[in-house]
């Protein structure tokens, strides 16, 4: 099984918006879904771990009727739709597009089944395979900008059906592995932590140009920034068990209020999925229980953690634009789902200078609240759902994990969550003020 | 696919706890479970549908635990456990066998497989025939009434595996059918409803002598009756439909208060899994969303509901005790799960006087809080915790329903839930004072 | 200050409902609610504990509010009502007197002033005066059986303003007294506990004659006891204690399922009001924070708890009638509101044989749910709120307590509660068959 | 009674922190504290109204303890405590200062009585006139420091106690006025909706030089700016009328996500205090309930509604630092506190140009996240706990309200709330960009 993607080797692919390249990446994506989903069993994609996740069939199917509603009813006037119940089942939040299932009761839809599910794909992905043939590969712009976001939005939905299932399993008892491996080896020891210095000054941040990007990262802008340091590496598990070691999770002053309430009620003394026990810490991941790898970035741990642990550390975290400045150098390069490795890797001392990490491995959180870009305005029609109601109280997190997709990041992503949510591949890089 | 056991025709099983019948017995309820997962998937099998339910899966593993525990493990030094972890996994609320999964998180064990628990329970059956071949069929008789108590057990599940099955299908937004019948056809009209007389005095009730009986029906004991009568049939739809088009949900003097506070809560103005549309009232039941039928007795009404009726009708339920003298005069037969209708059907106007529908159709909620019985001693060890634990805060219900395994009932039997609880199949029948 | 009534020492002033009689208890009974709040400052009367408690003041305006509605508005034609908007701060659950500010914000209520409340008493206490007066003593016998109903009810709330205030001033920092002491005395030994044997056989229970008595204690009728046997006095802290000491709040065996579960959601390791410290166990009560005193009957208990000692002690708790049937042969004697001592007193060895206790000091948990007796009507009119719409889910106390008011308490009398309550004067008295 | 500083009306105090000086601004605004406490009850001063409120005793007993705690006991050795207990009661959330009462039940502190708390702020206030004296007025500059600060925090516990006040008062049935005036004037139309435009560029934003300032102000920073326009007032009711009416509640794509869900979980339909009857709006207020007056600007919205609003106007809430820039040429006057009016009002058309309410009415929502500035550091010791720990998912209010006390507020005042919260004064400004 691979979840590359054919040409996310060589090219960024959004870069490259031609109508036969759009099929073959169209068709790239919807195979890659099918292959997460295959060492589950029906069973498993059928269960709704918690209000936050999805179960793997609803993103199948989800996935599905974004193309469906937005792409072909609107422009394929021939297209029949597989099952008109469908829409309600699986539209996700676009209150623009109707009624629909709440969603923390999507765990309950054992019907359709996982076959109709699989039905539903092939019957839509053929339509969307005609569409492109009818059209002799020339889409209206507006559709084919309806399947590059589609295409997009599948992607995101490839990391969630990760995630989701990991977040099932660390709740059974049996703590089954997506992956069974056995146990896996130890990384060697991370690269030391040095810094990177940056100017300040003003910059631009924010989409421009052609290539895709969400609505969320444009309008591209002027941002000021002040001189400042980047770390070369994300925090690491060891400096995570130092932070652990010194009381950091009982020491009020290094929390902010919501965080510390946060981490009270809900009993938090390590990252997500970490369990103590007399051998030691062991972190429940997509090949079931394994010993904490000290020298793997520390993951799975909130915003509000994040911002402890730098507070601990006598640094800060960044903010996106800085993250965004000193990412614009680096290759768009990391350990992400093409990969394969399915968790945060070691940053190695490859003799490089230099920052690494910055793509892949773990999300980082900055210390930037999700907000419009100024100028901001959301896509018209339903997508406009997409990003811009999102802009409250949830923090920016830049540059994809081992579980997002090959060619979906970018310099300029924003990828956003609540300050309290854990189940994500989400850690951290210190900065400071020079 | 039928639901019916062997021997349940003819005779009452429970009332000849011979060796090999015990071991036919089992076969037979054990297959009979199987049966009721037939039509059901995988994964229709795996989900919870809310706190009060349980997984189809879940049932066929924890009647299965039942065994292993309290039987093969005590009994049958031979035994060598399918996988010791379920033994977490699958205790239900037995405080005295162990730490166990939480009850609201059964839903989420999308393992151990379907599969796996098909081969537990072949892996668990293979055993029990083998420890009666071992025993040359003269097992012991702590063992014998084990085994009978698990059989009565896996009745149990067989109904909640119905009626957990039904709470599911009627939350999906597909509404499927778990038998498909297309249109089912309405019942002729209802028997009318008369009273029959009762005269007061002692009387003997609880059970006593050698036939299985649970411990909470135990030790007989006299009662003291005042003179009543009781209604010929249940109540029926037609007649709730009256109480509904009277402002019955909307007056508060026809309840109590907490059943008030209950009804005002979850919006109560029907039972459960009744919808109108402009077509009038239809209800969700095993054989999807069907037109209530005016002849068949109301069912899925909760204590607080039935209480309320009663009060609008000018009459009250019946005490178990009144319904438990009642019932001794009448013979052991009604619609219940070996009949395959899986429904409550219309008491037939068919020239018999007296008493109809007291076994199957609907449990018939009484006035009776389920209290132990005076000299009520729990039965010994871990299945101590079956019956006495509970008793408190429910109400006691009598005479089984469409869903209740044939052989399982007795005029004795005691059902109780909570008096807010409706996704049983659950009516009421009238009573009066002379 | 006393709480005295002017007569009850030498009679039993429900027996005698003349209408001079009537008047004089009616003042007398308004009288005793302000000595109850004198104690109080303003502040302290205008607080809510918990959605279980009122504040003071709203005690004073809702038993007033009781003669203005269910006497004076219906049978006084010159009656102006102080404030037309008192009635929906001030009627508690009475669905048929229209709609009334929520329970759970009683608390808000900082207007009216508590001296308008003061003025609101006035006025409703010189217009029944008055109304005597007119009537020359001849009230109508609906009227004077209201007027009966509105002394009983307020003595019932005497003893919920006690309770109350117990309940608020244990929440605050300060641990305040309602009655300032010092330290209590400690209490001499405890009388041993003995049993007394009581016959089985048919007895009559429930209230017949002409004195008041709830609608809830008749009609009087038969019920069928066993032989059985009481003890002589209440469980002691002393035996408490024992059972904590033997790790009985931890053991599952000895709870109900529902009382378990309880006990762990709310951390129960003790009586409520009871404080650990490196001094042992002191007791929260309305002489302030005092040490546990050994030889005094527990108190503070649920139902929950009560029902888990008895099974510890391997005896149970006596039904509703097996207490009745006892009490009938018991001077109607014991440590009630007007003793002044306002917290449970030990039983002394006094050499009498017998039953001690059964009035005053603690109410008494039984086993018996509350439920209606066979052929209970409930009062027409609003007043048929009292009592019957509560007969779910709570079980009866019997025989009143250090704050229940004088000439109150009957042998018939049905006090109740959930089974989880504690902020009551509540205890128990062990039984047992013979 | 007048809320008025002596010393608000020709100088903004906090410019001149001379110690003379600091002493009578201490006296002035301790007794304005007290003023506002005056036309409450005991009663209404000692009930919390919701958890987000405080009862106005604690408001008084708080503010004391902070110069109690922060001052007396750390630099006047001679200070012997009012009540060592107090520490325990009315420390608000500052963890370094020890443990603390629950928040939400502050309620219940029926005791200390307001007449003691009345005497602890005696105590102090005697203790800090002869701590001042014995300094011979020449108090340590860290003493100054954090006297400066206990004022500035005693300020906005004033504000608090008017807003807490009205909360209470809005849940009572009887709807009390704060200030007893029979019937408001309309106010005449407001000034015409007119816009003022500002360049872009790089401003100095933030608090620099010698004046108070909290923490959260500094340190002051460069900020870029797009050209921009505001409006020239804030929004009014009558425009508020309009979004009612075109359905601005329930339109979905007006709203963020958190928003909606707020609005439809809590049933909003218009601002907070307002209620619809046959007449029309009524809003409740100080003055008690009260004709909405249309001229007058919209206060008590959330974040959510006044976002929402922007939206459908087609314009958007200003960001912090475009209102920071704004202010800057404005003079520093407004309804406030010393004003008396204890509501906003309109603005006139008063033939003047440019920004009219920028200080007083009502805070502004502005687009800004709470966050820290580049730079920020919290204060050491306790107070530090002051700002910075709230710097996570609320939003910025500029500008002060009618209950902001005079000379309390500054351009680079930052207020926050969280998104949600209505009950203080909060309205709105337009902006857009140019």
């Amino acid at each position: 099984m691979s979840f590359e993607s054919a040409d996310a080797a060589e090219t960024e692919p959004s870069q490259h918006p031609q109508q036969s390249h759009l099929s073959s990446r169209l068709s790239d994506t919807r195979r890659i879904s099918i292959e997460i989903a295959e060492p589950l069993s029906d069973e498993d994609q059928v269960v709704q771990a918690m209000d936050d996740a999805s179960p793997t069939k609803w993103h199948l199917a989800h996935t599905t009727w974004f193309f469906e509603t937005f792409v072909l009813k609107q422009f394929d006037e021939t297209y029949a739709p597989y099952d008109e119940r469908f829409a309600f089942c699986f539209n996700s939040y676009y209150e623009a597009a109707g009624e629909r299932h709440p969603r923390q009761q999507r765990g309950l839809l054992t019907r359709p089944s996982n076959d109709e599910v699989r039905g539903y794909r092939s019957h839509v992905d053929a339509a969307m395979q005609n569409f492109f043939t009818r059209k002799d590969n020339d889409v209206p712009a507006k559709a084919a900008a309806l399947i590059e976001l589609g295409i997009q939005h599948e992607q995101q939905h490839q990391e969630l059906m990760l995630t989701d299932v990991l977040s099932l399993f660390s709740m059974e008892p049996l703590k089954p592995a997506y992956r069974e491996v056995g146990s896996l080896p130890q990384e060697g020891p991370a690269a030391p932590l040095e810094w990177v210095d940056f100017d300040g000054g003003i910059v631009e941040v924010g989409h421009s140009g052609d290539g895709f990007a969400y609505d969320n990262e444009r309008p591209s802008h002027e941002a000021l920034l002040r001189p400042f340091r980047l770390a070369t590496r994300c925090v690491t598990n060891a400096e995570w068990l130092e932070f652990i070691a010194d009381g950091g999770y009982g020491t009020p002053a290094l929390w902010l209020s919501d965080g510390l309430a946060a981490a009270r009620e809900d009993g938090w003394r390590a990252p997500l999925y970490w369990e103590e026990d007399s051998d030691g810490w062991r972190q429940m991941g997509l090949h079931g229980l394994q010993p904490v790898d000290p020298a793997a970035p520390v993951s799975h741990v909130s915003f509000y953690e994040a911002d402890a642990f730098a507070r601990w550390a006598g640094k800060r975290l960044p903010t996106e634009f800085e993250w965004e400045r000193a990412a614009r150098d680096c290759p768009q390069r990391g350990h992400m789902l093409g990969h394969g490795a399915l968790r945060p890797l070691a940053a190695k001392a490859n003799g490089t200078d230099g920052l690494k990490q910055m793509y892949g491995d773990v999300w980082e959180w900055t210390q930037s609240p999700y907000s419009p870009y100024p100028g901001f305005k959301a896509a018209t029609g339903a997508v406009g759902e997409y990003n811009g109601k999102f802009m409250c109280s949830q923090f920016v997190l830049r540059g994809g994990s081992c579980a997002t997709p090959d060619g979906h990041i970018r310099p300029t992503y924003r990828n956003f969550f609540y300050p309290h949510q854990r189940w994500q591949f989400t850690g951290l890089r210190l900065a400071e003020d020079r």
